[in-house]
């Protein structure tokens, strides 16, 4: 007898989503699911966590192959709590965060709960890939996607990714032409507020999206671009080794 | 007439905290200081920002050399809004965020507000830094720091950052014997939660830090350990370069 992967799942649009749903569907096809999501929408929460307030962990469903709960904090909350009461013998064997209604992109994974959500499996030594979609849409076209997403799954769970890089996959939505493995554009979200009509001194969060590699092919915001699904392996560990060293000189070693 | 350096600090503990007020006050030897921080504690909130919620920006105080505002939003929703508001036609010459009570150090940074804030800055090409202290008590005992911290900001104060690039320092607060340029250590938060007494599907986070790698000299674990304050320069760019180039030979260029 087999045993079959166990893969868990969460995003930061929350468990009734339809891109988790569509996700869990096609890692069904690869071992047993649990989902492990938001209870309420966490879009914009990167990796913030919940101290000193309760989370509640709810089973919303179960199926052969499909177990559903539901957690009121953060997908970084989701992910520790999962781990904490249903993989506290053992770890899941995948982590997958998605697939988010929206882009993760460039500098938009600083900001994701998707990917923090993914960097909390990273942390804990699962591979683990955060997906997400360009497109922002209630319901998510994702057929043209399926394959690689597919593909991309068995790969991981055959060959797991090292500790402590994780895999940050986007794509577009009307045509995927092919895959590449990128790094991350360089690029910022434009500082701009809308200030309230009646309360000059209170502003809502507008802006948009600036890149400031354009024309750099090598990136993931040319691949989305360019009907390319794109793939950034990223890490926890952010420090600038280069710069490191550079610096010792003028602070010790 | 030379034009004082304009320092724009934040924190994640809140506008009223005593390590932001004891930065301020060391920051103003070195030019004139805005403050816009949290109105509340915001400990844990990473580089999560608010969306379709309005923010409120109020002035609290100004006197000569230091203005002082607080806004019921994240700490990265504070630069965000500074830049916005304040600081439309030019940014300021530095951003400080700290002192937090209590480490950032190692994978601290990922959950950390005041890496949000600091992140923030550098992700718009201001020369940014994040303070924190081992200790966290509600008063901070700095002394021995100050020194560095004085250095620190007139070295960056004359010789920027590069783009892309902040500083997390940390220090211990009993002794600080040296100062070193180090690298994040391997470590991560136990998923340690304590179910509520009258209802076993609620967890309160607790658990405990577990650095990986304790006999690593060249980590800022070490360092904190050891009477040292730590510098670790780290990236908005998370990409893993190493590994990008092997997975291209799986997925594609």
């Amino acid at each position: 007898m087999t045993t079959k992967p166990i893969i868990l799942i969460s995003n930061d649009d929350g468990y009734q989503a339809d891109g988790i749903t569509k996700l869990a569907a096609i890692a069904r096809n690869f071992g047993d699911v649990v989902i492990v999501a938001p209870a309420h929408q966490q879009s914009g929460k990167s990796s913030a966590i919940t101290g000193g307030i309760p989370l509640k962990l709810t089973k919303i469903s179960e199926e052969e192959g499909l177990v559903v709960y539901s957690c009121d904090g953060t997908p970084a909350d989701c992910v520790k709590l999962a781990f904490y009461t249903l993989f506290k013998e053992k770890h899941p064997d995948l982590l997958l965060s998605g697939i988010n209604h929206g882009s993760n992109a460039s500098v938009n994974a600083v900001y994701s709960g998707t990917i923090g959500a993914a960097m909390e499996g990273c942390i804990n030594h699962v591979s683990s890939i955060a997906f997400s979609s360009t497109q922002m849409e209630k319901v998510l076209d994702i057929e043209k996607a399926v394959p690689y997403i597919s593909h991309i799954i068995k790969q991981t769970l055959e060959s797991p990714l090292p500790k402590g890089t994780m895999l940050n996959v986007n794509f577009p939505y009307e045509e995927i032409k092919k895959a590449t493995v990128c790094r991350e554009a360089d690029a910022r979200w434009s500082e701009e507020y809308l200030p309230l009509a009646d309360d000059p001194h209170s502003y809502t969060l507008a802006g948009y999206f600036d890149n400031r590699e354009p024309d750099s092919k090598d990136t993931d915001m040319w691949a989305l671009s360019h009907e390319t699904l794109s793939i950034v392996p990223i890490k926890v560990d952010k420090t600038d080794y280069e710069f490191m060293n550079q610096l010792k000189d003028i602070y010790g070693k």
